[in-house]
């Protein structure tokens, strides 16, 4: 018997239409489909994938607090790895959905860190969020000799100043709460008018703002701020 | 009558199968295509999407001589979005093809620059290559509060030295002759051994070597360098 493969699947920002041929033909062919949910209904990437999945597959939703905190996801990785590694030993493939791409702040790659020695791996890469983001707001991110960084909204001020000066383009990933620690940083910066504010790219509610109209309006989780300069 | 559009679509980094169902679509619906291309033969983008492209459409050819020289380009850029023009401005809808996606060092912004103000333009994310790189090396980019860089390997020894000392990760890009210079660059940052070189991401003949591996072999112009901390 072959071995069984764990797949990361990529499905993209949100709009069902940037999953790949790939995504939609192993979601076709693979019995077992697990991906991350909050404590209580399907989760972003399981929602994009919507009836793509043929009827009476096992699922494996692995739930989680959807918070920074790490414990409660730390512990749905470790069980979630125990259940999908069962049906791996048994023989079946198992395609693990990730929103956007897998290896980009991707939850597959805790299951790369758990499962990557004990079974075989393949990732099926999707449409990231900067590059939605950037086709929904136009924005161009690098030509020529150009360098883009791919950064968390997370990191303190100076780090971000310090980042986000020595590129061309920024793409600041995860911004809710951020907004105006980022709005400081592109004030130091002189580059506050180069900035989009781009929320569920892809999504059918969709939104390009300037980064004071989102303050103004108050900024989500699933939102990118992208820098140019 | 509606205004014509002029589609952006990326592509992906080469196999067929991962271009978005939007891309497939598209590239069924709309009567012309367009695509940059060598002075002879279809040229990489127009390759990957082979026989999508149902008979009988009107298709574009943007030659120019690939090369790290501008004129020619920009000669094939300007001519090229004199004859798209055309076709919008009859009512003709357009898709430019671009491998990866069309905004991150894709060409297609060159023909935004000429052509956003005065029609129509919708972009419709691809696969980038820094996903696909990853994918094929099973390459963790970012977790948390990791940022990533991406970053042409055109860049000054120092420039590189100091933008990939400053990330977690890198994706350097065009990497071809500069591969002694970046073997360089890491070793002075100690990360040599967390370097992945990988070449034709997603097609039949990839590879993923070591840095000195492709030294020894010789590095190719659509290759990619993955650097982890």
């Amino acid at each position: 018997m072959p071995k069984a493969v764990l797949y990361g699947v990529g499905v993209g920002p949100g709009d069902p239409e940037l999953l790949t041929l790939k995504a939609v033909r192993l979601l076709k062919e693979v019995p077992v489909i697990a991906y991350p949910a909050p404590m209580e209904g399907p989760g972003l990437a399981r929602s994009i994938v919507g009836d793509l999945v043929p009827s009476g597959r096992i699922e494996i939703a692995l739930r989680m607090e959807m918070s920074l905190e790490r414990a409660s996801a730390n512990a749905a990785y470790d069980s979630g790895a125990v259940d999908i590694a069962k049906h791996l030993d048994a023989g079946s493939d198992v395609a693990f959905l990730c929103e956007g791409d897998p290896l980009l702040f991707g939850s597959f790659i805790y299951l790369m860190e758990r499962l990557g020695e004990s079974h075989e791996i393949q990732v099926v890469p999707g449409v990231a969020s900067p590059m939605a983001s950037a086709s929904a707001a136009l924005f161009p991110l690098a030509t020529q000799d150009e360098s883009v960084l791919l950064v968390p909204a997370s990191l303190s001020e100076e780090d971000l100043l310090r980042l986000i000066g020595a590129c061309e383009t920024a793409c600041i990933f995860k911004v809710g709460r951020h907004l105006a620690k980022i709005r400081r940083v592109l004030v130091q910066l002189g580059r506050l008018d180069r900035a989009r504010y781009v929320e569920r790219a892809s999504h059918p509610d969709q939104r390009v703002l300037s980064l004071d109209e989102a303050i103004d309006k108050g900024g989500i989780y699933f939102a990118m701020v992208l820098v140019g300069s």
